[in-house]
Parts: structure tokens; sequence; C-alpha cells
């Protein structure tokens, strides 16, 4: 019989939903799951919400106040979800509690605030993940799978770039993500540090960057914007790989445009979240294959339907908490294929590298502590 | 408070799967759920495996007789997922018993059974769909919805082409699918059927066709194939659009190719399943935009993610059994959007036509009873 | 040294423009070119349309009786371009006169004509080729290359159709085009012998079809249309392979676009006339890799630019005209890589039994002679 | 009667023929040219090969020291293509010798260089123009059209990139190209140099830039690398805009992808050279629809081929020297679509500011004088 652990979220909005449907679904669809998640609290600071939330997704109980999330003995597993000010003293306070940690990227506000979370919620003996759930994806599993295999040779180039559209219009209206107090920076952290963890993830570590950051639109309605809206970089990778990066929330046409693509000395790869089934192959200069990642025999899709059936976004979700289940389950480790709080303050070095190049106009090495 | 309602589900495979997961989903997906639907008992022809079925999707009971979902009064809506030739008889029985019925596509082995079955559930007054899921591809609706308000104009034509190479190899097994006593017909059925419906549900309804059909691989390992591998067909419909028809197991590089094409006297429309999300969308010759159909006022997208953010298939039997609940619920109609039984029979009516004219080299004229 | 020969050309327009640029332009991208053409005489019925083209594109002399070229001794090739009325007669009264031929597709307006123009024109002994100048594509040419070499295996699939839109609007004027005394027919001779043609190339004899015709707009200024508007077929190859074949003037958003999938035992091939540089090739299931056929490898590429420096439209009648000039130097054969005119004939007798089945209902046979 | 021009070329290998071929087909196809080029002298240092070039395109001489066509009074246009290092000293003789001049990118080998050629060049009072062709494309027209017009408002970014691959094999032969005495620099002179300009010419003016070069293969059969292989840059525009710049050719895969996309208050556009006759055009966030750039209503394209019939590569130079020979002929201007020496210069700017970036780490202003 499979055991079953206590899930205790902290958000409720668009992660929790995510989150939430994630948990539930890979109960069955991950058959036998390596642990059976049982939904018992859920946390946030609108009660009523809260309420509706626990209701819908199935929590047996909701709060207003993280900290009961934290002492509750049912709780095996906290899920952060809460904005990115909040991500650092809940995580810590519930891996000190003896609670294993799922929290949202990015880690923290900056790379202090990422690495004092990291060192504390280590200390304490729990499994860690912060959620880079592309890392998910099976297109970008297979490339990565390819990448280690040697198929791509030493590798001379990662471009990628994380673009939007939902800020071009200037009237559209402030929120915490806007806000540097709650949200560290902008489209940097928010989608930067997705193709931060994916160039870690798939090229190697990243030695330095140069880049210049924008806010467009510096007031909006409700609020002055404290971010940037976008970034601009080069960056170099210890193992010598050269690229760009770059993320935007102007651009129009773009929904959710996370690309990347793979240079190497025997072939690249191409990679676009909008069709994310898909992953282009070129092997030896022979022109891009379109690989549909839906066969059996490739990781993750086990769990779905026959090839050709494509899956969603939110799957990711789902194979990143089965992944962090096995791993509490197993005692094993999160890495190399989940993104542990290590990870997470890896990634936060390289975006306050950017940071400080666009201040200096200089090319910043990142300072790994 | 939501009202709940029982499932009593037959088949718990490939199909079994796909909806059990849709019940489970939509009950906090699509919030509120007209109706709570309540997993209370699933069947099948192999004891252990409907068991461990009950257990992994969460059903109350497993049985081995479909009476017994048929006899069981806690059951209110009774989901056909049988092979074909179990398609007609527990469906009627279902219905007689006063339960709303879906079931699977085709919705008979031919048009004498897909008639009998839609006369014999009509009859009993219940709520009845086929379950042609493709109409719930928000890209398909959206394709539905220009058309409806002649955003294409006069229609000229329609092609369409469901492709699949799982049977190109000639040492792939012999199953029921390929087996004319259970399943009916091979790729003109199975995948036929859904281009078909699409054609009736997108552009009206077709007066006759002339085709072909071929069995490529007579003899496979396990049985002989008493089954079309695919079929060749021009169609007109009533009209006035011509086109063409196709499905095919042996086109290598297509795994799930559902495509369809329509062009009208103000404009055009492209869709492919494995790019589900998208609908290619031309104005008066002006060039294919791609729409990622994603965005919240969009129909079935209210229930989901932030555009850009992309779905998957299985989310077409979401948005399927929501749509029958909410008909359930307020004792509405399945049509015009939903394929009731009487869809599934006409569609089991082109079916025989083309059957007919593979057979007699002539062009035969659709007759709707 | 290389030889000369005179090139006298019935036709001014837009196939004009086409073939004397490529006359020119042979001469020296083709290095050295198998013979030297002189641009010696130009005809057509306008004296003073035919006069400036003669000064544009550099012929000696413009004539407005194709007779006169007929007679001219410095003709060595007549190049007839003509409307599909003026196919046959002056092709054979060229050949008569010695001259070697090309003529435009579709050879005659119907199998009768293109059977007598071939028998007579094949009994003069001069070189003839009827202008299918897709086969000069280099990724149709790399496509027929594969089939050769049975990279595909056994053909299972041939579909193809060619999309134009200028008809759509309904005050597009009459023209000769869609007069049946002058074309013969209107979409099947003009865009759907392309594709017969292909087919025929590609795959092999054709065997049967069953189709139908549609005249949407049968009177528009200028005139009453007595040709089709679109045709749609099913068709059964010799070697066992089925398809769809159609063409239609009547797809907003569809320029140029003449597309054709194969499907074999081993893999798959696409290629999209709008993208002419392109070959998807599948291998085994794998997925379809775009091949961009620039290579100086490839055949035809070695005339032109490094790799990744696309061509146009143009050049398939450059290669074509070279082709041609090739045989006509080396007393060689124009096929199996050019059209001769039996291509030319039984692409006419496929057109004819669509013609055939598109009156009777009943799936015809061809009938080559 | 239209006048007549005398051409000298200095360069006859890939160049040159490109450059031949536009001169020659130009003069029929825009019709009538506003003057008729006749090929009279062509130059290049090994004597039987510029022999031979002369009769293939049929120049009237062949030399092999530049100052004899700088020195010939048949020769009104002096066409440079020959290796970088020979821009400036002919050209700005043939301008002091009162010839029209037409220089291949990159106009110098650095900005100094540029700057004196085109100061120069300028005060001879000749017209005079730097061959970046890509301006030349009708779907990069077309972009400048509707920037010009407004269509995409206010302009936030401007990423580009030139990705080759025939320098990823290692045993790949050294070249004038990857010489810095020959060439000045790699990709960032030969292929970056062309973004730039096209940066410049839809954007506007650049501000600065932070940027990487990086050198894979040092050394190569045949001698040292002495350039670049790749650059990586960030942007920055006068007007306000950001983004990425990027040359390299080390892209297994991509032949010869120049790409770019621009995204704006209003909309957005992307464009990539390998499938030069499309642009892709964002209106408001409503998704990309791809324009093909073929009908006669768009800039260039009434000299060629009914609507969908594609042009290709080598196209550009004809429409590029055509404009050029219009100017002459009017007395007019190259730019603002051409672009003239002070082009060339502004863009060896900005290759300066990049190679400045990378040996300082530091981001540069551009330095226009």
């Amino acid at each position: 019989m499979t055991e079953h652990i206590g899930v205790g979220m902290l958000g409720y909005a668009f992660m929790g939903k995510a989150h939430s449907n994630a948990f539930r679904t890979l109960a069955y669809m991950t058959w036998p799951p390596p642990l059976v998640p049982d939904l018992v609290a859920i946390g946030g600071r609108n009660a009523s919400a809260v309420q509706e939330a626990a209701e819908r997704y199935g929590f047996a109980s909701a709060v207003t106040d993280w900290r009961e999330i934290v002492a509750d003995p049912r709780v095996g597993v906290f899920d952060n979800l809460s904005p990115n000010n909040l991500h650092a003293e809940p995580s810590i306070a519930a891996a000190e509690a003896g609670k294993h940690v799922v929290c949202e990227k990015p880690l923290g506000r900056d790379a202090d605030e990422a690495f004092e979370t990291w060192q504390r919620v280590q200390a304490a003996g729990v499994v860690h993940m912060c959620a880079f759930n592309y890392r998910f994806v099976p297109a970008v599993r297979l490339a990565r799978e390819m990448l280690e295999a040697g198929e791509l040779g030493e590798i001379h180039h990662f471009r990628a770039a994380y673009l939007q559209d939902w800020l071009t219009d200037p009237s559209a209206p402030a929120s915490w993500r806007l806000d540097a107090d709650e949200a560290g920076s902008g489209a940097l952290g928010d989608l930067g540090a997705h193709i931060i963890d994916l160039g870690r993830y798939l090229v190697g570590e990243i030695a330095s960057v140069g880049a210049l950051t924008r806010t467009f639109v510096p007031e909006r309605p409700g609020g002055k914007v404290t971010v940037d809206d976008a970034f601009e970089a080069f960056v170099e990778f210890e193992g010598g790989a050269v690229g760009t990066l770059e993320a935007s929330r102007f651009c129009l046409g773009r929904k959710n445009a996370l690309t990347f693509e793979i240079n190497g000395s025997r072939g690249s790869l191409r990679f676009e979240l909008e069709r994310l089934n898909e992953l282009q192959v070129d092997t030896g200069g022979s022109g891009f294959r379109t690989v549909l990642v839906t066969d059996g025999d490739q990781t993750f899709m086990e769990h779905w339907w026959p090839p050709g059936h494509v899956i969603g976004w939110e799957h990711t979700f789902v194979h990143e908490l089965h992944h962090f289940l096995a791993a509490v389950a197993s005692g094993g480790r999160i890495g190399p294929h989940g993104a542990d709080f290590e990870d997470g303050y890896r990634a936060a070095e390289v975006c306050d590298a950017i940071t400080r190049s666009a201040a200096s106009g200089a090319r910043e090495t990142v300072r790994y502590r």
C-alpha cells in the first residue's frame, strides 16, 4: 500500500490552481504514485477566497496565517506559492518544522535572500525543490538526455528568450509583480530566471554576463513600476559556450514564448514553449527535425497517452511534483533533473550579476559563494 | 450547493483513463461544476484490471458485467467506452433504465446499428451524447463561431485528413480495432468518423461521396485484418462546398494528424490536431495568422490558464463531459455544439456511403432516414 | 567552343517572360551551357506588344504569325507558350519543319489532342518536352532521387493539391483560361495537370480516379465561365498507392500552393511550392526534417549559390530549358527527369478520366492508348 | 531611348557572379531600366579565372590590375567586390576618377578605414552605395514601409541574429575571411554588419552596445584564425528600443539564417532570410500572420511574377543595382532605402563599438564622428 503525505499549500491563485491540479492528478496518472498526497491545508490572505479554493480543490482546511500550516502536524510537504517576498521566511520556518519544502521561483528577491533560504532549509535536512517547472517539459528532458549522451558534441551556443506581451498596453494595471519590494525584479526574476535555470540545466554553470534592463512604462494605473519590463544580455558559460539571454513583457504576438536554441559541434536543438510537445533536432547540419515528444518511451510520457496525443502546460507541474514526492519517498535527491534550493540560489546569482551589469555597464562575473 | 450525479463507466483502458480524468478534473476546473460527478462503478471484462482501474481512478465499485452498471440505482450517467460492437446494446439498456448516456464514436458499426441505437435511446427520453471530442478543442469551437458569424462568407471547400502511422509496420499485431465484427470498419470509423463529424459541425450536412478503401496488410501477427487501413474520398456538401476526406494508419511521421482546411468567399481556416492550441486564420487572402487559442475570452479557456499557456489533448474530454453534465443539469440540449446520437447516426450514414462507393465504384448519395 | 542554337518563341506574356529569362540566364549560370541559345524570333498576336517583348528580352525579330517562326531557318528550338488551343498545330508544324519543340502544359485541351500532338511530333524525330517545370524544383528532384533509391520503401499514399485564390472574387474578370474552347479545362488542366505529372514522376502510373468538378461562379465580367473552378478526386496508382488530388482557384490565403505528401513503408516526404527550397523528410516515423535544398551537391544547385542562399520559382525554367538543351546537344532523352510529349499525353489521359468520372459519377480507369 | 552606362567590376567569384547576374537581369526585368548597364571590364588577381568570368558573364575585357578599370573611360560604375582590404583604395581611386561606386560590405575593415573611404568618395561627388543587399528583400522593404507608416507604434525591441554553420567542422580550411588583415573581422563584419545595417534601416541609430566575441577554433588547415567566429551583444537604440545582436558560423542546421524580430507598441514583425518571401506580421497581439510578399503592388514585385511565385536570394542584387542605376540616372539619392557610404561607415562604428566592448568588458557608446 502506498503511503500518504499531507500537503500544505501557501497561495491559492494561478499557481495554487496549477499545483493543486498537479497533486490531484499525479495521484492516479503516475500509477502507483510514490506517495499519495492528501490536501490538508491551504493558506492565503483573503479568507473567503482561501475558503473557496479549499472547497474547490479539496483541501481539508483553509487558513489565513501561514504559520498555521507550518505548525500543522498533518503537513509533510509545504508548497510555497506566495509572492516573492514571502518565499524566504515561510519556507525556512516550514523546513525547520521538519516539512519538506517546494518553493516557487525565484527562490529569493535577490541572491542574498536565496542563499540564506537555501542554507537554512538545507541545514534542516528536509527535501527541497525550487519549482523551475520547465525542466519537466518532456521535450526539455529529451534535450537534456541528448546533451548528456553527447549527441550534440561540444556546446558553442545557448540563446534563449522568454517573451510575453501583457504589459505592452500602458494602461495595464500595476500589481505585486511590478513592485520591487514584493517581487525583487520584473521580467528578470519572473521570466529570466526560467531561461537562466534552463541554461544551467542544459549547458552548465554560467560564468559571466553583460546586460541592460529597461522599464518602458514607469507608472501605471495603481502605482509606480519599480522593476524591469525587460532585460537584454549576453552570456558566457564556464564550459565555453556563449549566447544571449532576454526576457520582456512588451512583445506583442508573444504570449508565453520561452524559446531556446543550442548549437554544438555535432548538432543543434530548438524549443518553443508555445509548442511544448515539439523538440527541433538537427544532426550534423542536415536540417531541423520536428520530434513530437509524445511517445511512451520518452520520459514522462509513460504516464499519459498514445503517440501524437499532446499534453499541456500544466502537465509540467504533475511531473515536477511527482518527482518531488518520489524524492521524498525514496530519500533521494531532487537533482540533477529537479532544481533544488541550491539551483534556486545559483539562478539568483546570475540574476544579480545581470542587475549589477545593467547598473555598472561592465561585464560581470557571476559570484557563486 | 451543487448536486451530485453518479457515473458508471464501461471501459477502463485508453478511453477509460481519458474520461475518468475528465470527470475528476472538471469537478474543480469548471467551477462550480454543473453537477458533481461521483465515480460509482467501472466495468470491463478483465476483473483484476477493472479492479485496479477502480482503485486508480477512484470508482466505488468494479464490475465485469455491464448489466450491473445499468441496474445500479446510484448511476445517473452511463459512459460507454467499450469496443464498437458493445456500443449499441449497453447504451440502449442504460437509456431504457433511465440513465443519461455518453457513447464513444463511432456510435454503431454501421448506420443501421447507429440508427437503432439513436432511435431507442432517444425514445427513452434521456440525454445522449456521441463523444466526438474534437468539437471541444477550443480552436475548433472558435472556427465554428467564426463560421456561424459569417466571417468566412460562403464556403467553397472543406478538406480534411486524419493520418496516423502505427500500422505501417507489417509486424504490428492485430487487435479488435482491425476486426470487422468488433470494430465495424478500420480507419474509416475510427478516424474518418471524426473528420466527417467535424465537416458536419463546421460546414453542414454531407450530400454525396466518392471513395475507395484499401487494406495494405491483410494479415498480421494474431489474426487477419478485416477492415480498411485507409480510405480516400471526395465529398460534396448540401450547401455546395466540395472537398476531400481521407484517413490512414500508414503515414509515417504523422502521429495523430487530424487536419482540416476550410475556404470561404471571405477567408480561410486551417487546423492541425498535433498543434491543437492554434487556429490558422486567413482574412481576405491576406495570409494565414496563427491564433493561439488560449485567451480567457475564448470558449473553454475561461477554465484554464493565462494566455499562452497551452492545453493538451485530454482537455477536450473535460470540456465535452462538462458540456454533457451541463445539459443534464439544465435539461438542455447537447447540440449544436455537442454531438448527440443523431449526429452519431448521421456520421455513420456518411461512413456507410463511403463503404458503398468503395464497393460500387460509383459516387453515392448519403441516405439519411 | 559551345555551339549555338536559335530559339523561336511563341508567346510573350507571363510564360514568355519566364522562358526568355531562363534562356538568357542558363547561358552563363550553367557554365558552360550545353548549347548557347540565340533568341532569334518571338511571336504573338499583338504586334506592338510582341515588338516590345523582342526589344526587352533581346529577340532578333518579332512576328505575329507563328508560321514565320516555323519557317525560320535560324530557329532550332520552337518554344510554344501560347494558349492551350494553340499547343497542337504550331508544335506539330514546328516539329515537322525539323525544330526541336518545347510546349507548355497542358499539352492538349484533351487527351485526343495531346495524343495526336505527341504522335506527330514523335514521328518527326525531334526532341520534345512538355514544360512541367515543377519536376525541376531541386527539392522535387531530391524527392525523386530518394524514391528511386528506395529510401521511402513501398509507397502507400500520394496526396497532392494545387490551390490558388485569384477567382474567389466573383468580380474577377473572364479570360481565355476560363473558356473551354481556348483552355480545354480550368483548374484541372492548369493546376491539376502539374500534380498529376508529379504523381506520375514520383510514384508511378495512375490507374484510376474518382472525381467531381465544380464551377462556383458560372458568369463573370467579360463572359461565361465554361471550365471548372475546382476538382476533387481520389486516385489509385498502378503500384498500389492511393491518395487524393485536388485543384482550386477559390482558396483564399493560398497564392500558389502546390503541396504534396508521400507516405511509404520506410518514410515520408512533404513539399510546398510556396517554400520551394525545402523538402520535409521523415525517416521511419521519427519526425519531419526540414531539408533546405541549397547545397552544391544537390542536383541543380551546383549552378547557383552557397548553402542557404535560396532560389526562386523562375529557376525551375532555367533548369528545365538547360535540361532540354542538354538533350538536344547530346542527342539524349528528355526522360525520365524531364517530361516529354508522351508524359504530356499521359497527364491528359488522367485529366480526361477525371472529367469522365465527374460526369458519370463512376470511378474511371485511365485508358492509356 | 534608354542611355547606357559602362560597368567595371572588381571581383569575379561569389559576389562577381551575383552582381553580374543582377546587371544582366535588371536590364530586361526592370523595364525599361533606368540605364542599360554595359559590362565593359572585370578584374581580379587570377588572369585565367578573370578571363573565364569575362566570357561567362559577357564582359568586354578582363584585367588583373584594378587600376586599369579605374582608368577605363568606358567605365561609369565601379563595382567593388574584392576582399575587405581592397575596399578602400580602389573605391576611392575610382570615385576620384569620376566613377560612381558600389562597394560590398563591410565598407572598411574598421571604422577609420570606412570613414576615410566615405569622406573621400563623398568629396568626389559621385553616387556611392554600400551593398547591404538585404534592404532589398521585398519583405524587408515592406517592414520598413510599415514602420514608417507607424503601424507598429513605438518600437521597444529589435533582436537579430545571423547564423551559419560552415565553420563548425574544425577541419574547414582557413581563408581570407578568417584573416584579420584581409577581412578586418570575422562573423562580426561579414554577418553582423548586415543585421546592424538592418537595425539602423528599420529602427534607427544605435546608441550603445555590450558584447563579447569568441574564436572557437583558433587554428585551421591553412593558417591561424585571427578573427571572431561569433559575437554576442545587447544593443540600445537612440530611440529607446533595446535588444540583442548575434552572429556565428558555428550553428549547425542554420545555413544562412538571418532573422530579426521587432516589437512595437502596436504590433510586431518577424523575418527569416531562409524564407525570404515571407514577413510575419502581428497586429495588436492577435497572432503572427504569414504575409507572402509576392504581390505586384508590393515594392520590387512589380518586376516579377504573379502572386505566390516566390523569388530567390539573388533577386536582392537585381533590386539593389536597379536602385543604384536609378539614382545615377536621376541624380538622386541612394538613401533612405539604399545604404550609401555613410551608412557603411556607421555600421562600421557599431562593429568597432562591439569590438571595443568585447575587449574592455564595458558597455560602449557608439562614437559617430
